[in-house]
């Protein structure tokens, strides 16, 4: 049963992608066009990512709550620039009950409209403020044009919708929320992020300032990781939720919302694999170190399988994810193969002369090294090499993203960049959407992120020449 | 801020029902029809539901996915019963992207359908199963007559659907599934129930046994708290899952399917509650333990609530979830009645002269009783207060439930019983469908459950005096 090779991520990225999704057991597609199956390898990485999330939320005081599914399409036009977002992108349910409705209800793509319909029962003083609230649920927006995890019609994700009594509680909620995306995405993903404001045309429709996390995939092109988006009064005054004050005056509240999706799930396979398959940085992959014994003949299995069980359970008791593969129709290299494909941080070999000597043998997934250790010291030796590991795959994407971060000090260096070289080009820009435009009607690239605060990049604007008035990361993206 | 008291389980529970659960903050009606919204108490209560069955599923080997929201209305109406049974509640998508479909969409009202279409895929040979996965999602099932919890268009559940290479392991499963909703609801949520199987006219479309578990409500009527189905090969059949078994013979995999649903939260308040709302079970209490500091002045405040946030430190520390109720804008009294109407198990109340004697006043939501304990006892006294709250929950539950199940000896003895004094009404039954519908007719009632295995009553059908086949246990039912 020998597997073909997977396509080089140096010569066709797009298909590298493809197979290794579909060859890991991350997902597939569903019957319906642009909705996709998670399957359990996929699935067990977004439960990971879900409790580092969770967690962190409820840590700074978030509570999770669920709104329905499908309200009434008319309720998503109160908000104009929201509407217009996103009313192209609805499904529309028009029957139930074997009946046509009396009112077509939509399919949420967000749930700002049906949230802040709601707030407005929750919300009379400044008493009732802040509402902290976030949900876990699937969203649906319309495409045609589908890729696994990163672009389906049906999504996971989280979305959080808050309300304050004022403007700057509502920034600072904004921007801790951004700080946690920040800090799971390196810290648990192992994947380096930019922190940045979006420039207007990418903002969230209806948000007042948009901001992200941008990763660097391995074919260069840019990954919106997740957004935290200030809504300022939009929402309130589109859904009339408003408050008496600490001042016994009525006004408007303050919102935020921010999401992060299964899309994240795509950003790892791309910012970590490899030519032979996933590298899961061990903070979240579901099977940390995979057991495998080597062995020919019944006899030999009944020295080796005990060992490897035993040493399963010992890792257990620490606290270590393994799994023994002892599946009897593969030979080990196959199963070597297939564990390298899903990304396990380590795995260990066992056969009968290790049994014998006493010792097994440890291969790390990121450096490939192969050691031989007292087996004794396997449990002990495990929490640090997985350590090590989660900070390798860390400082290999943070060098890849900082040779791949470029200073565009001209329009030509700029557009010869981002066609030929791909990766991230900073620069100068004078803030005009045309400009913006230009670029991405060259090089199908756009601006990916501002500096967090508006920066004065002390130059003019790489495209038009007029004075910059801030510090833009331009790149292609997915 | 008086509040209006609860209305009385005895008087009138449906309104009781409604109050505790918009009072509680649990729930409230969606703004489509049929709609629900989860709000921060009730889902809270869903998350550690979750957490309790999603540990014991994964401790028995299965693994979670996720399969798309939508599918091609035709893959219904491959399994005969299924279509009979689902088409009449699907709500179908028919616009997407701003254009009219090809082919019409349901949203998920269960996901066999899919998910067979998908096994079909992923079985070819024996050593492809089992198939041991589960879903935590939304479905959605029209209804026009809605009841937060109890039943709602849309509710989330898990749902288990596993493949299998004989009948025996199917069964099996389908009964390991079943003692694990049995063993949450009763080891977690306090709740006793009947576990049995449905009569034919009860099973899920497309089952060939459906298993229950069976709760009494405060009102005397049964409900419905987890169902797992033996769905034979009737499936695979439908959707064309066959595999080559042992004997290199072409079979078609045996299914089963399990799940429980948000409904579980409607349960547990009308299990437990009583006229001061609701009473929570310890183990899935958002909060076990709420800390009310008592003071009428800032210098009262700065004596009684740092001992109230050191106790509530503490307690955390001993892993028992707290709050301490610092709002300025209530009264203690008010705090109290809002605390028990949430259903909190422990009350600590610690006021000026508490702290001055070293003591805290402990209060328990079940026996109401109010006990002085020194304020170093409090946190070692907590662990053992709540077992024996949690056991007390559970044993008034039960007496409940055998004080309101009895024995029919005839139709009249069965008739009467069912409609003056509800409960669990047991009695010989000949299995034939038009007793079960004479009694539904007359009483409103249905057969519950019949025991696990069909058991010989040695009497006559209670209904129409022909030989009895099976026992059966009617109540009348959410």
């Amino acid at each position: 049963m020998a597997r073909n090779a997977l396509p080089k991520q140096s010569e066709d990225f797009p298909s590298w992608y493809v197979e290794v999704v579909k060859r890991a057991g991350m997902a597939e597609h569903g019957l319906a066009k642009g909705t996709m199956v998670i399957k359990p390898h996929g699935y067990a990485l977004w439960e990971a990512i879900q409790k580092a999330l969770d967690d962190r939320f409820k840590a700074t005081g978030h509570e999770n709550v669920y709104f329905p599914l499908l309200f009434p399409e008319k309720l998503l036009s109160k908000e104009a620039e929201h509407v217009e977002g996103f009313a192209p992108q609805v499904a529309v349910v028009t029957h139930g009950g074997g009946e046509k409705l009396e009112e077509p209800l939509v399919i949420r793509p967000t749930s700002e409209a049906v949230i802040w319909s709601t707030y407005a029962n929750w919300v009379q003083s400044y008493r009732d403020l802040p509402l902290l609230y976030n949900q876990w649920c699937n969203v649906l927006r319309w495409e045609l044009r589908t890729r696994l995890f990163l672009r389906t019609s049906e999504f996971l994700w989280q979305e959080g919708h808050t309300a304050h009594a004022s403007s700057p509680e509502a920034m600072e909620e904004t921007l801790r929320m951004l700080e946690i995306y920040r800090e799971v995405c390196e810290d648990v993903l192992a994947m380096p992020v930019n922190p940045g404001r979006k420039s207007p045309s990418e903002r969230f429709p209806g948000a007042i300032e948009t901001y992200t996390i941008e990763a660097l995939m391995r074919d260069r092109r840019a990954l919106q990781s997740a957004t935290s988006h200030f809504l300022g009064q939009n929402f309130a005054r589109a859904y009339d939720v408003e408050f008496l004050n600490r001042d016994g005056v009525l006004e408007y509240a303050w919102a935020t919302s921010w999401g992060m999706s299964t899309r994240i799930i795509g950003g790892l396979i791309m910012v970590h694999g490899d030519d032979s398959g996933l590298r899961l940085p061990p903070k979240v992959a579901p099977v940390q170190v995979v057991i495998v014994p080597i062995y020919r003949s019944d006899d030999e299995a009944g020295a080796v399988l005990p060992v490897a069980r035993t040493l399963s359970d010992t890792l257990a008791g620490d606290g270590i994810r393994s799994r023994v593969d002892d599946r009897d129709q593969h030979r080990p290299g196959f199963k070597f193969s297939e564990w390298e494909l899903k990304g396990v941080p380590v795995r260990i070999e066992i056969g009968p002369r290790d049994v014998e000597a006493g010792q097994v043998v440890v291969v790390s997934r990121t450096s490939g090294t192969k050691r031989t250790l007292p087996a004794g010291e396997a449990s002990s030796t495990m929490t640090s090499m997985l350590r090590n590991i989660q900070q390798e795959l860390y400082d290999d994407a943070l060098s890849f993203r900082d040779a791949n971060t470029h200073d565009a000090h001209d329009y030509d260096e700029l557009r010869a960049g981002l066609q030929a070289e791909g990766g991230f080009w900073v620069g100068a820009w004078c803030g005009d959407t045309a400009c913006e435009q230009r670029v991405s009607q060259d090089t199908k690239a756009t601006v990916r992120f501002l500096p967090l605060e508006p920066e004065d990049p002390g130059a003019a604007c790489v495209v038009c020449g007029r004075p910059g008035v801030d510090k833009a990361a331009w790149a292609r993206a997915y």
